[in-house]
């Protein structure tokens, strides 16, 4: 199986398509090609929430604001699955995240490939061909594929820890959803045996779910992601909020 | 096979996926993913609308404005058709459509779940496992998995009944499509032998196609669902006519 | 295998998706359904872009402005190549660029359809129908089909030619696609050896990617097609250049 996930929305992403179907033949699944343009963290956030969820696949990534530059081309394994796309850093949280669930390690590799027909298209010329290389020789025996040798070094990108604290916690924003939910870094737990939560020193009801509070209304809920969101029942966070990705926001505990 | 449709846009749908291709070998098709946000009777419309175009199928249609509250989660059997989603009303027009469509009865079916890791996220943690299940059993043996019985009630959901008397008749604007077409609850027939209809007194023509009036003009036309459609051809209904979702409108003849 | 494109967004390429499933065993791969809307030259340029890429295929394309009206439906045999839609001229560029990969020659057929349940959805009453046959029948002996005869007319249409001089060249804007970056008429090698062009008498640096500036800068490339593009890094095309579909531009090398 190889999915694929970019931000190009429409049509390219059916370039990528087209060859993999043409060089391969791997059961194909889209993960989504409307990944935040591009936006390279968001591109790890997401593909780490989402690849996890797949059977053993070559996942192929493309976020890649860096297209026609040196950037090397990687292809990361994790166990029985692996990732193909741009040196940038968004494919490791990723892939951490599918080894850590495997008690396996994180091996990266670079991926030789001779200058392309264009020099834009890079999902098409050389990240396709290349899943599909991936895909028909194994996950397992990828090294054995000559354009493929262990990376000296590559990209990395990690999120931000929060800081926490008796009072509560200090984080950041990581991503803003389609629905308008507002991703936190801060751990779930933060929350426990909370009915209210001081957001930036207004206090909001935690629920277990929007549903928790009326339509229209504002919610701190633990995500499907196990991290803090600040929602609206049935509306959009970041505007009630006043929340962006990367914006710093602080967690308290009401006093007593 | 198993299709696959909700409001959730992107990524979400692609947790789904991954669910269904990790737990059963079913072939998946998309529905869509861009069902009307949180809109139960727009879901109800158009899965009602598609689904009978597809062979038999798991149907795995989850638009939930109520996650994370205690509302069920249904399995509902209309012939060799399941679908599977919350108990919210939108499974039963679809169903009901389907099983017309096969001299078939709409059995409902509960479906108990443990309570997932997130309250947010059901379409993956409770229906896309409960779609997997179900097609790993079969739909004709749906009723033997452990987690389904009867259900003592649920939530039904009908669309409004036009009005339909000797000049006309008083409808309701039940959806708006993506062209800005507006579609609503008057069957095509009040249209039978007319040249012009007054819409809420306002005369417009009626044609067979969009392409029966020039760019940018009104026209009333019966749709593809079978009910009155009100359109600009190369424009957008729903600005033209001033009609939105849930509108009542008035169709006449005009007088002699 | 049988490919999908459409103009028609959300939820009605399903209705498609499920009357091929119905009608034949083809495995399906979705194109878009994100073409620009009612825009024949654009669904031509960008199906002529991305249908080369795929193995043997029916091509099922429905950018129908004038569905409803008596235009023809077609098939067109590009090589192991086929291609079902209206009769409006989307169909041949993309014909011709298949043919021309394999020394193919372009053959139109006529598709005769009985007047279908509804007047304003031909891709689900007619083509959908009709590319199923193809697939069935195989694109070999697509002649065969009793409904298929050899069109003795047929819309065709073709992109602009731009007017290449001594200076430079006079073009068209062909599309704008999703990133904003303006697609022209004008083929690449006119940027040969310049590292700067003018564009309407303005200087914009010459890159090989958009890379090539900084952030927010516009440059000018050779696109993934072949053609110049105006592009901006990480930004706009067509907002920074202020081009749109159907523009004239120039280009000229600077003065010495």
């Amino acid at each position: 199986m190889i999915t694929l996930a970019s931000d190009f929305g429409s049509p390219y992403p059916a370039a990528m398509r087209g060859v993999l179907l043409r060089q391969c033949d791997a059961r194909l699944a889209d993960v989504t090609h409307e990944l935040p343009r591009q936006d390279v963290r968001a591109a790890a956030f997401w593909l780490g929430f989402v690849l996890p969820e797949f059977p053993p696949a070559v996942h192929l990534a493309v976020v890649d604001p860096g297209v026609g530059t040196d950037r090397d081309a990687l292809v990361v394994r994790a166990g029985d699955h692996a990732l193909v796309g741009p040196d940038n850093g968004s494919l490791l949280p990723p892939a951490r995240r599918l080894a850590d669930a495997r008690s396996a390690s994180v091996e990266v590799f670079t991926y030789a490939y001779d200058d392309p027909d264009s020099a834009t298209f890079h999902g098409r010329d050389v990240f396709a061909p290349a899943a599909a290389r991936v895909h028909r020789t194994g996950v397992a025996d990828v090294e054995n594929l000559d354009a493929v040798t262990p990376a000296p070094s590559f990209v990395d990108l990690s999120f931000p820890d929060p800081a926490v604290d008796d009072d509560g916690a200090t984080g950041e924003v990581l991503v803003v959803d389609d629905f308008g939910n507002v991703v936190t870094n801060v751990p779930g737990d933060v929350l426990d045996d909370l009915e209210t939560v001081l957001v930036d020193g207004e206090a909001v009801p935690v629920g277990r779910s929007f549903a928790a509070v009326d339509p229209g209304e504002r919610v701190v809920t633990v995500g499907s992601h196990g991290n803090v969101e600040c929602d609206v029942n049935r509306g959009r966070g970041d505007e009630a909020f006043g929340l962006a990705p990367g914006d710093e926001l602080r967690l308290d505990a009401p006093r007593g």
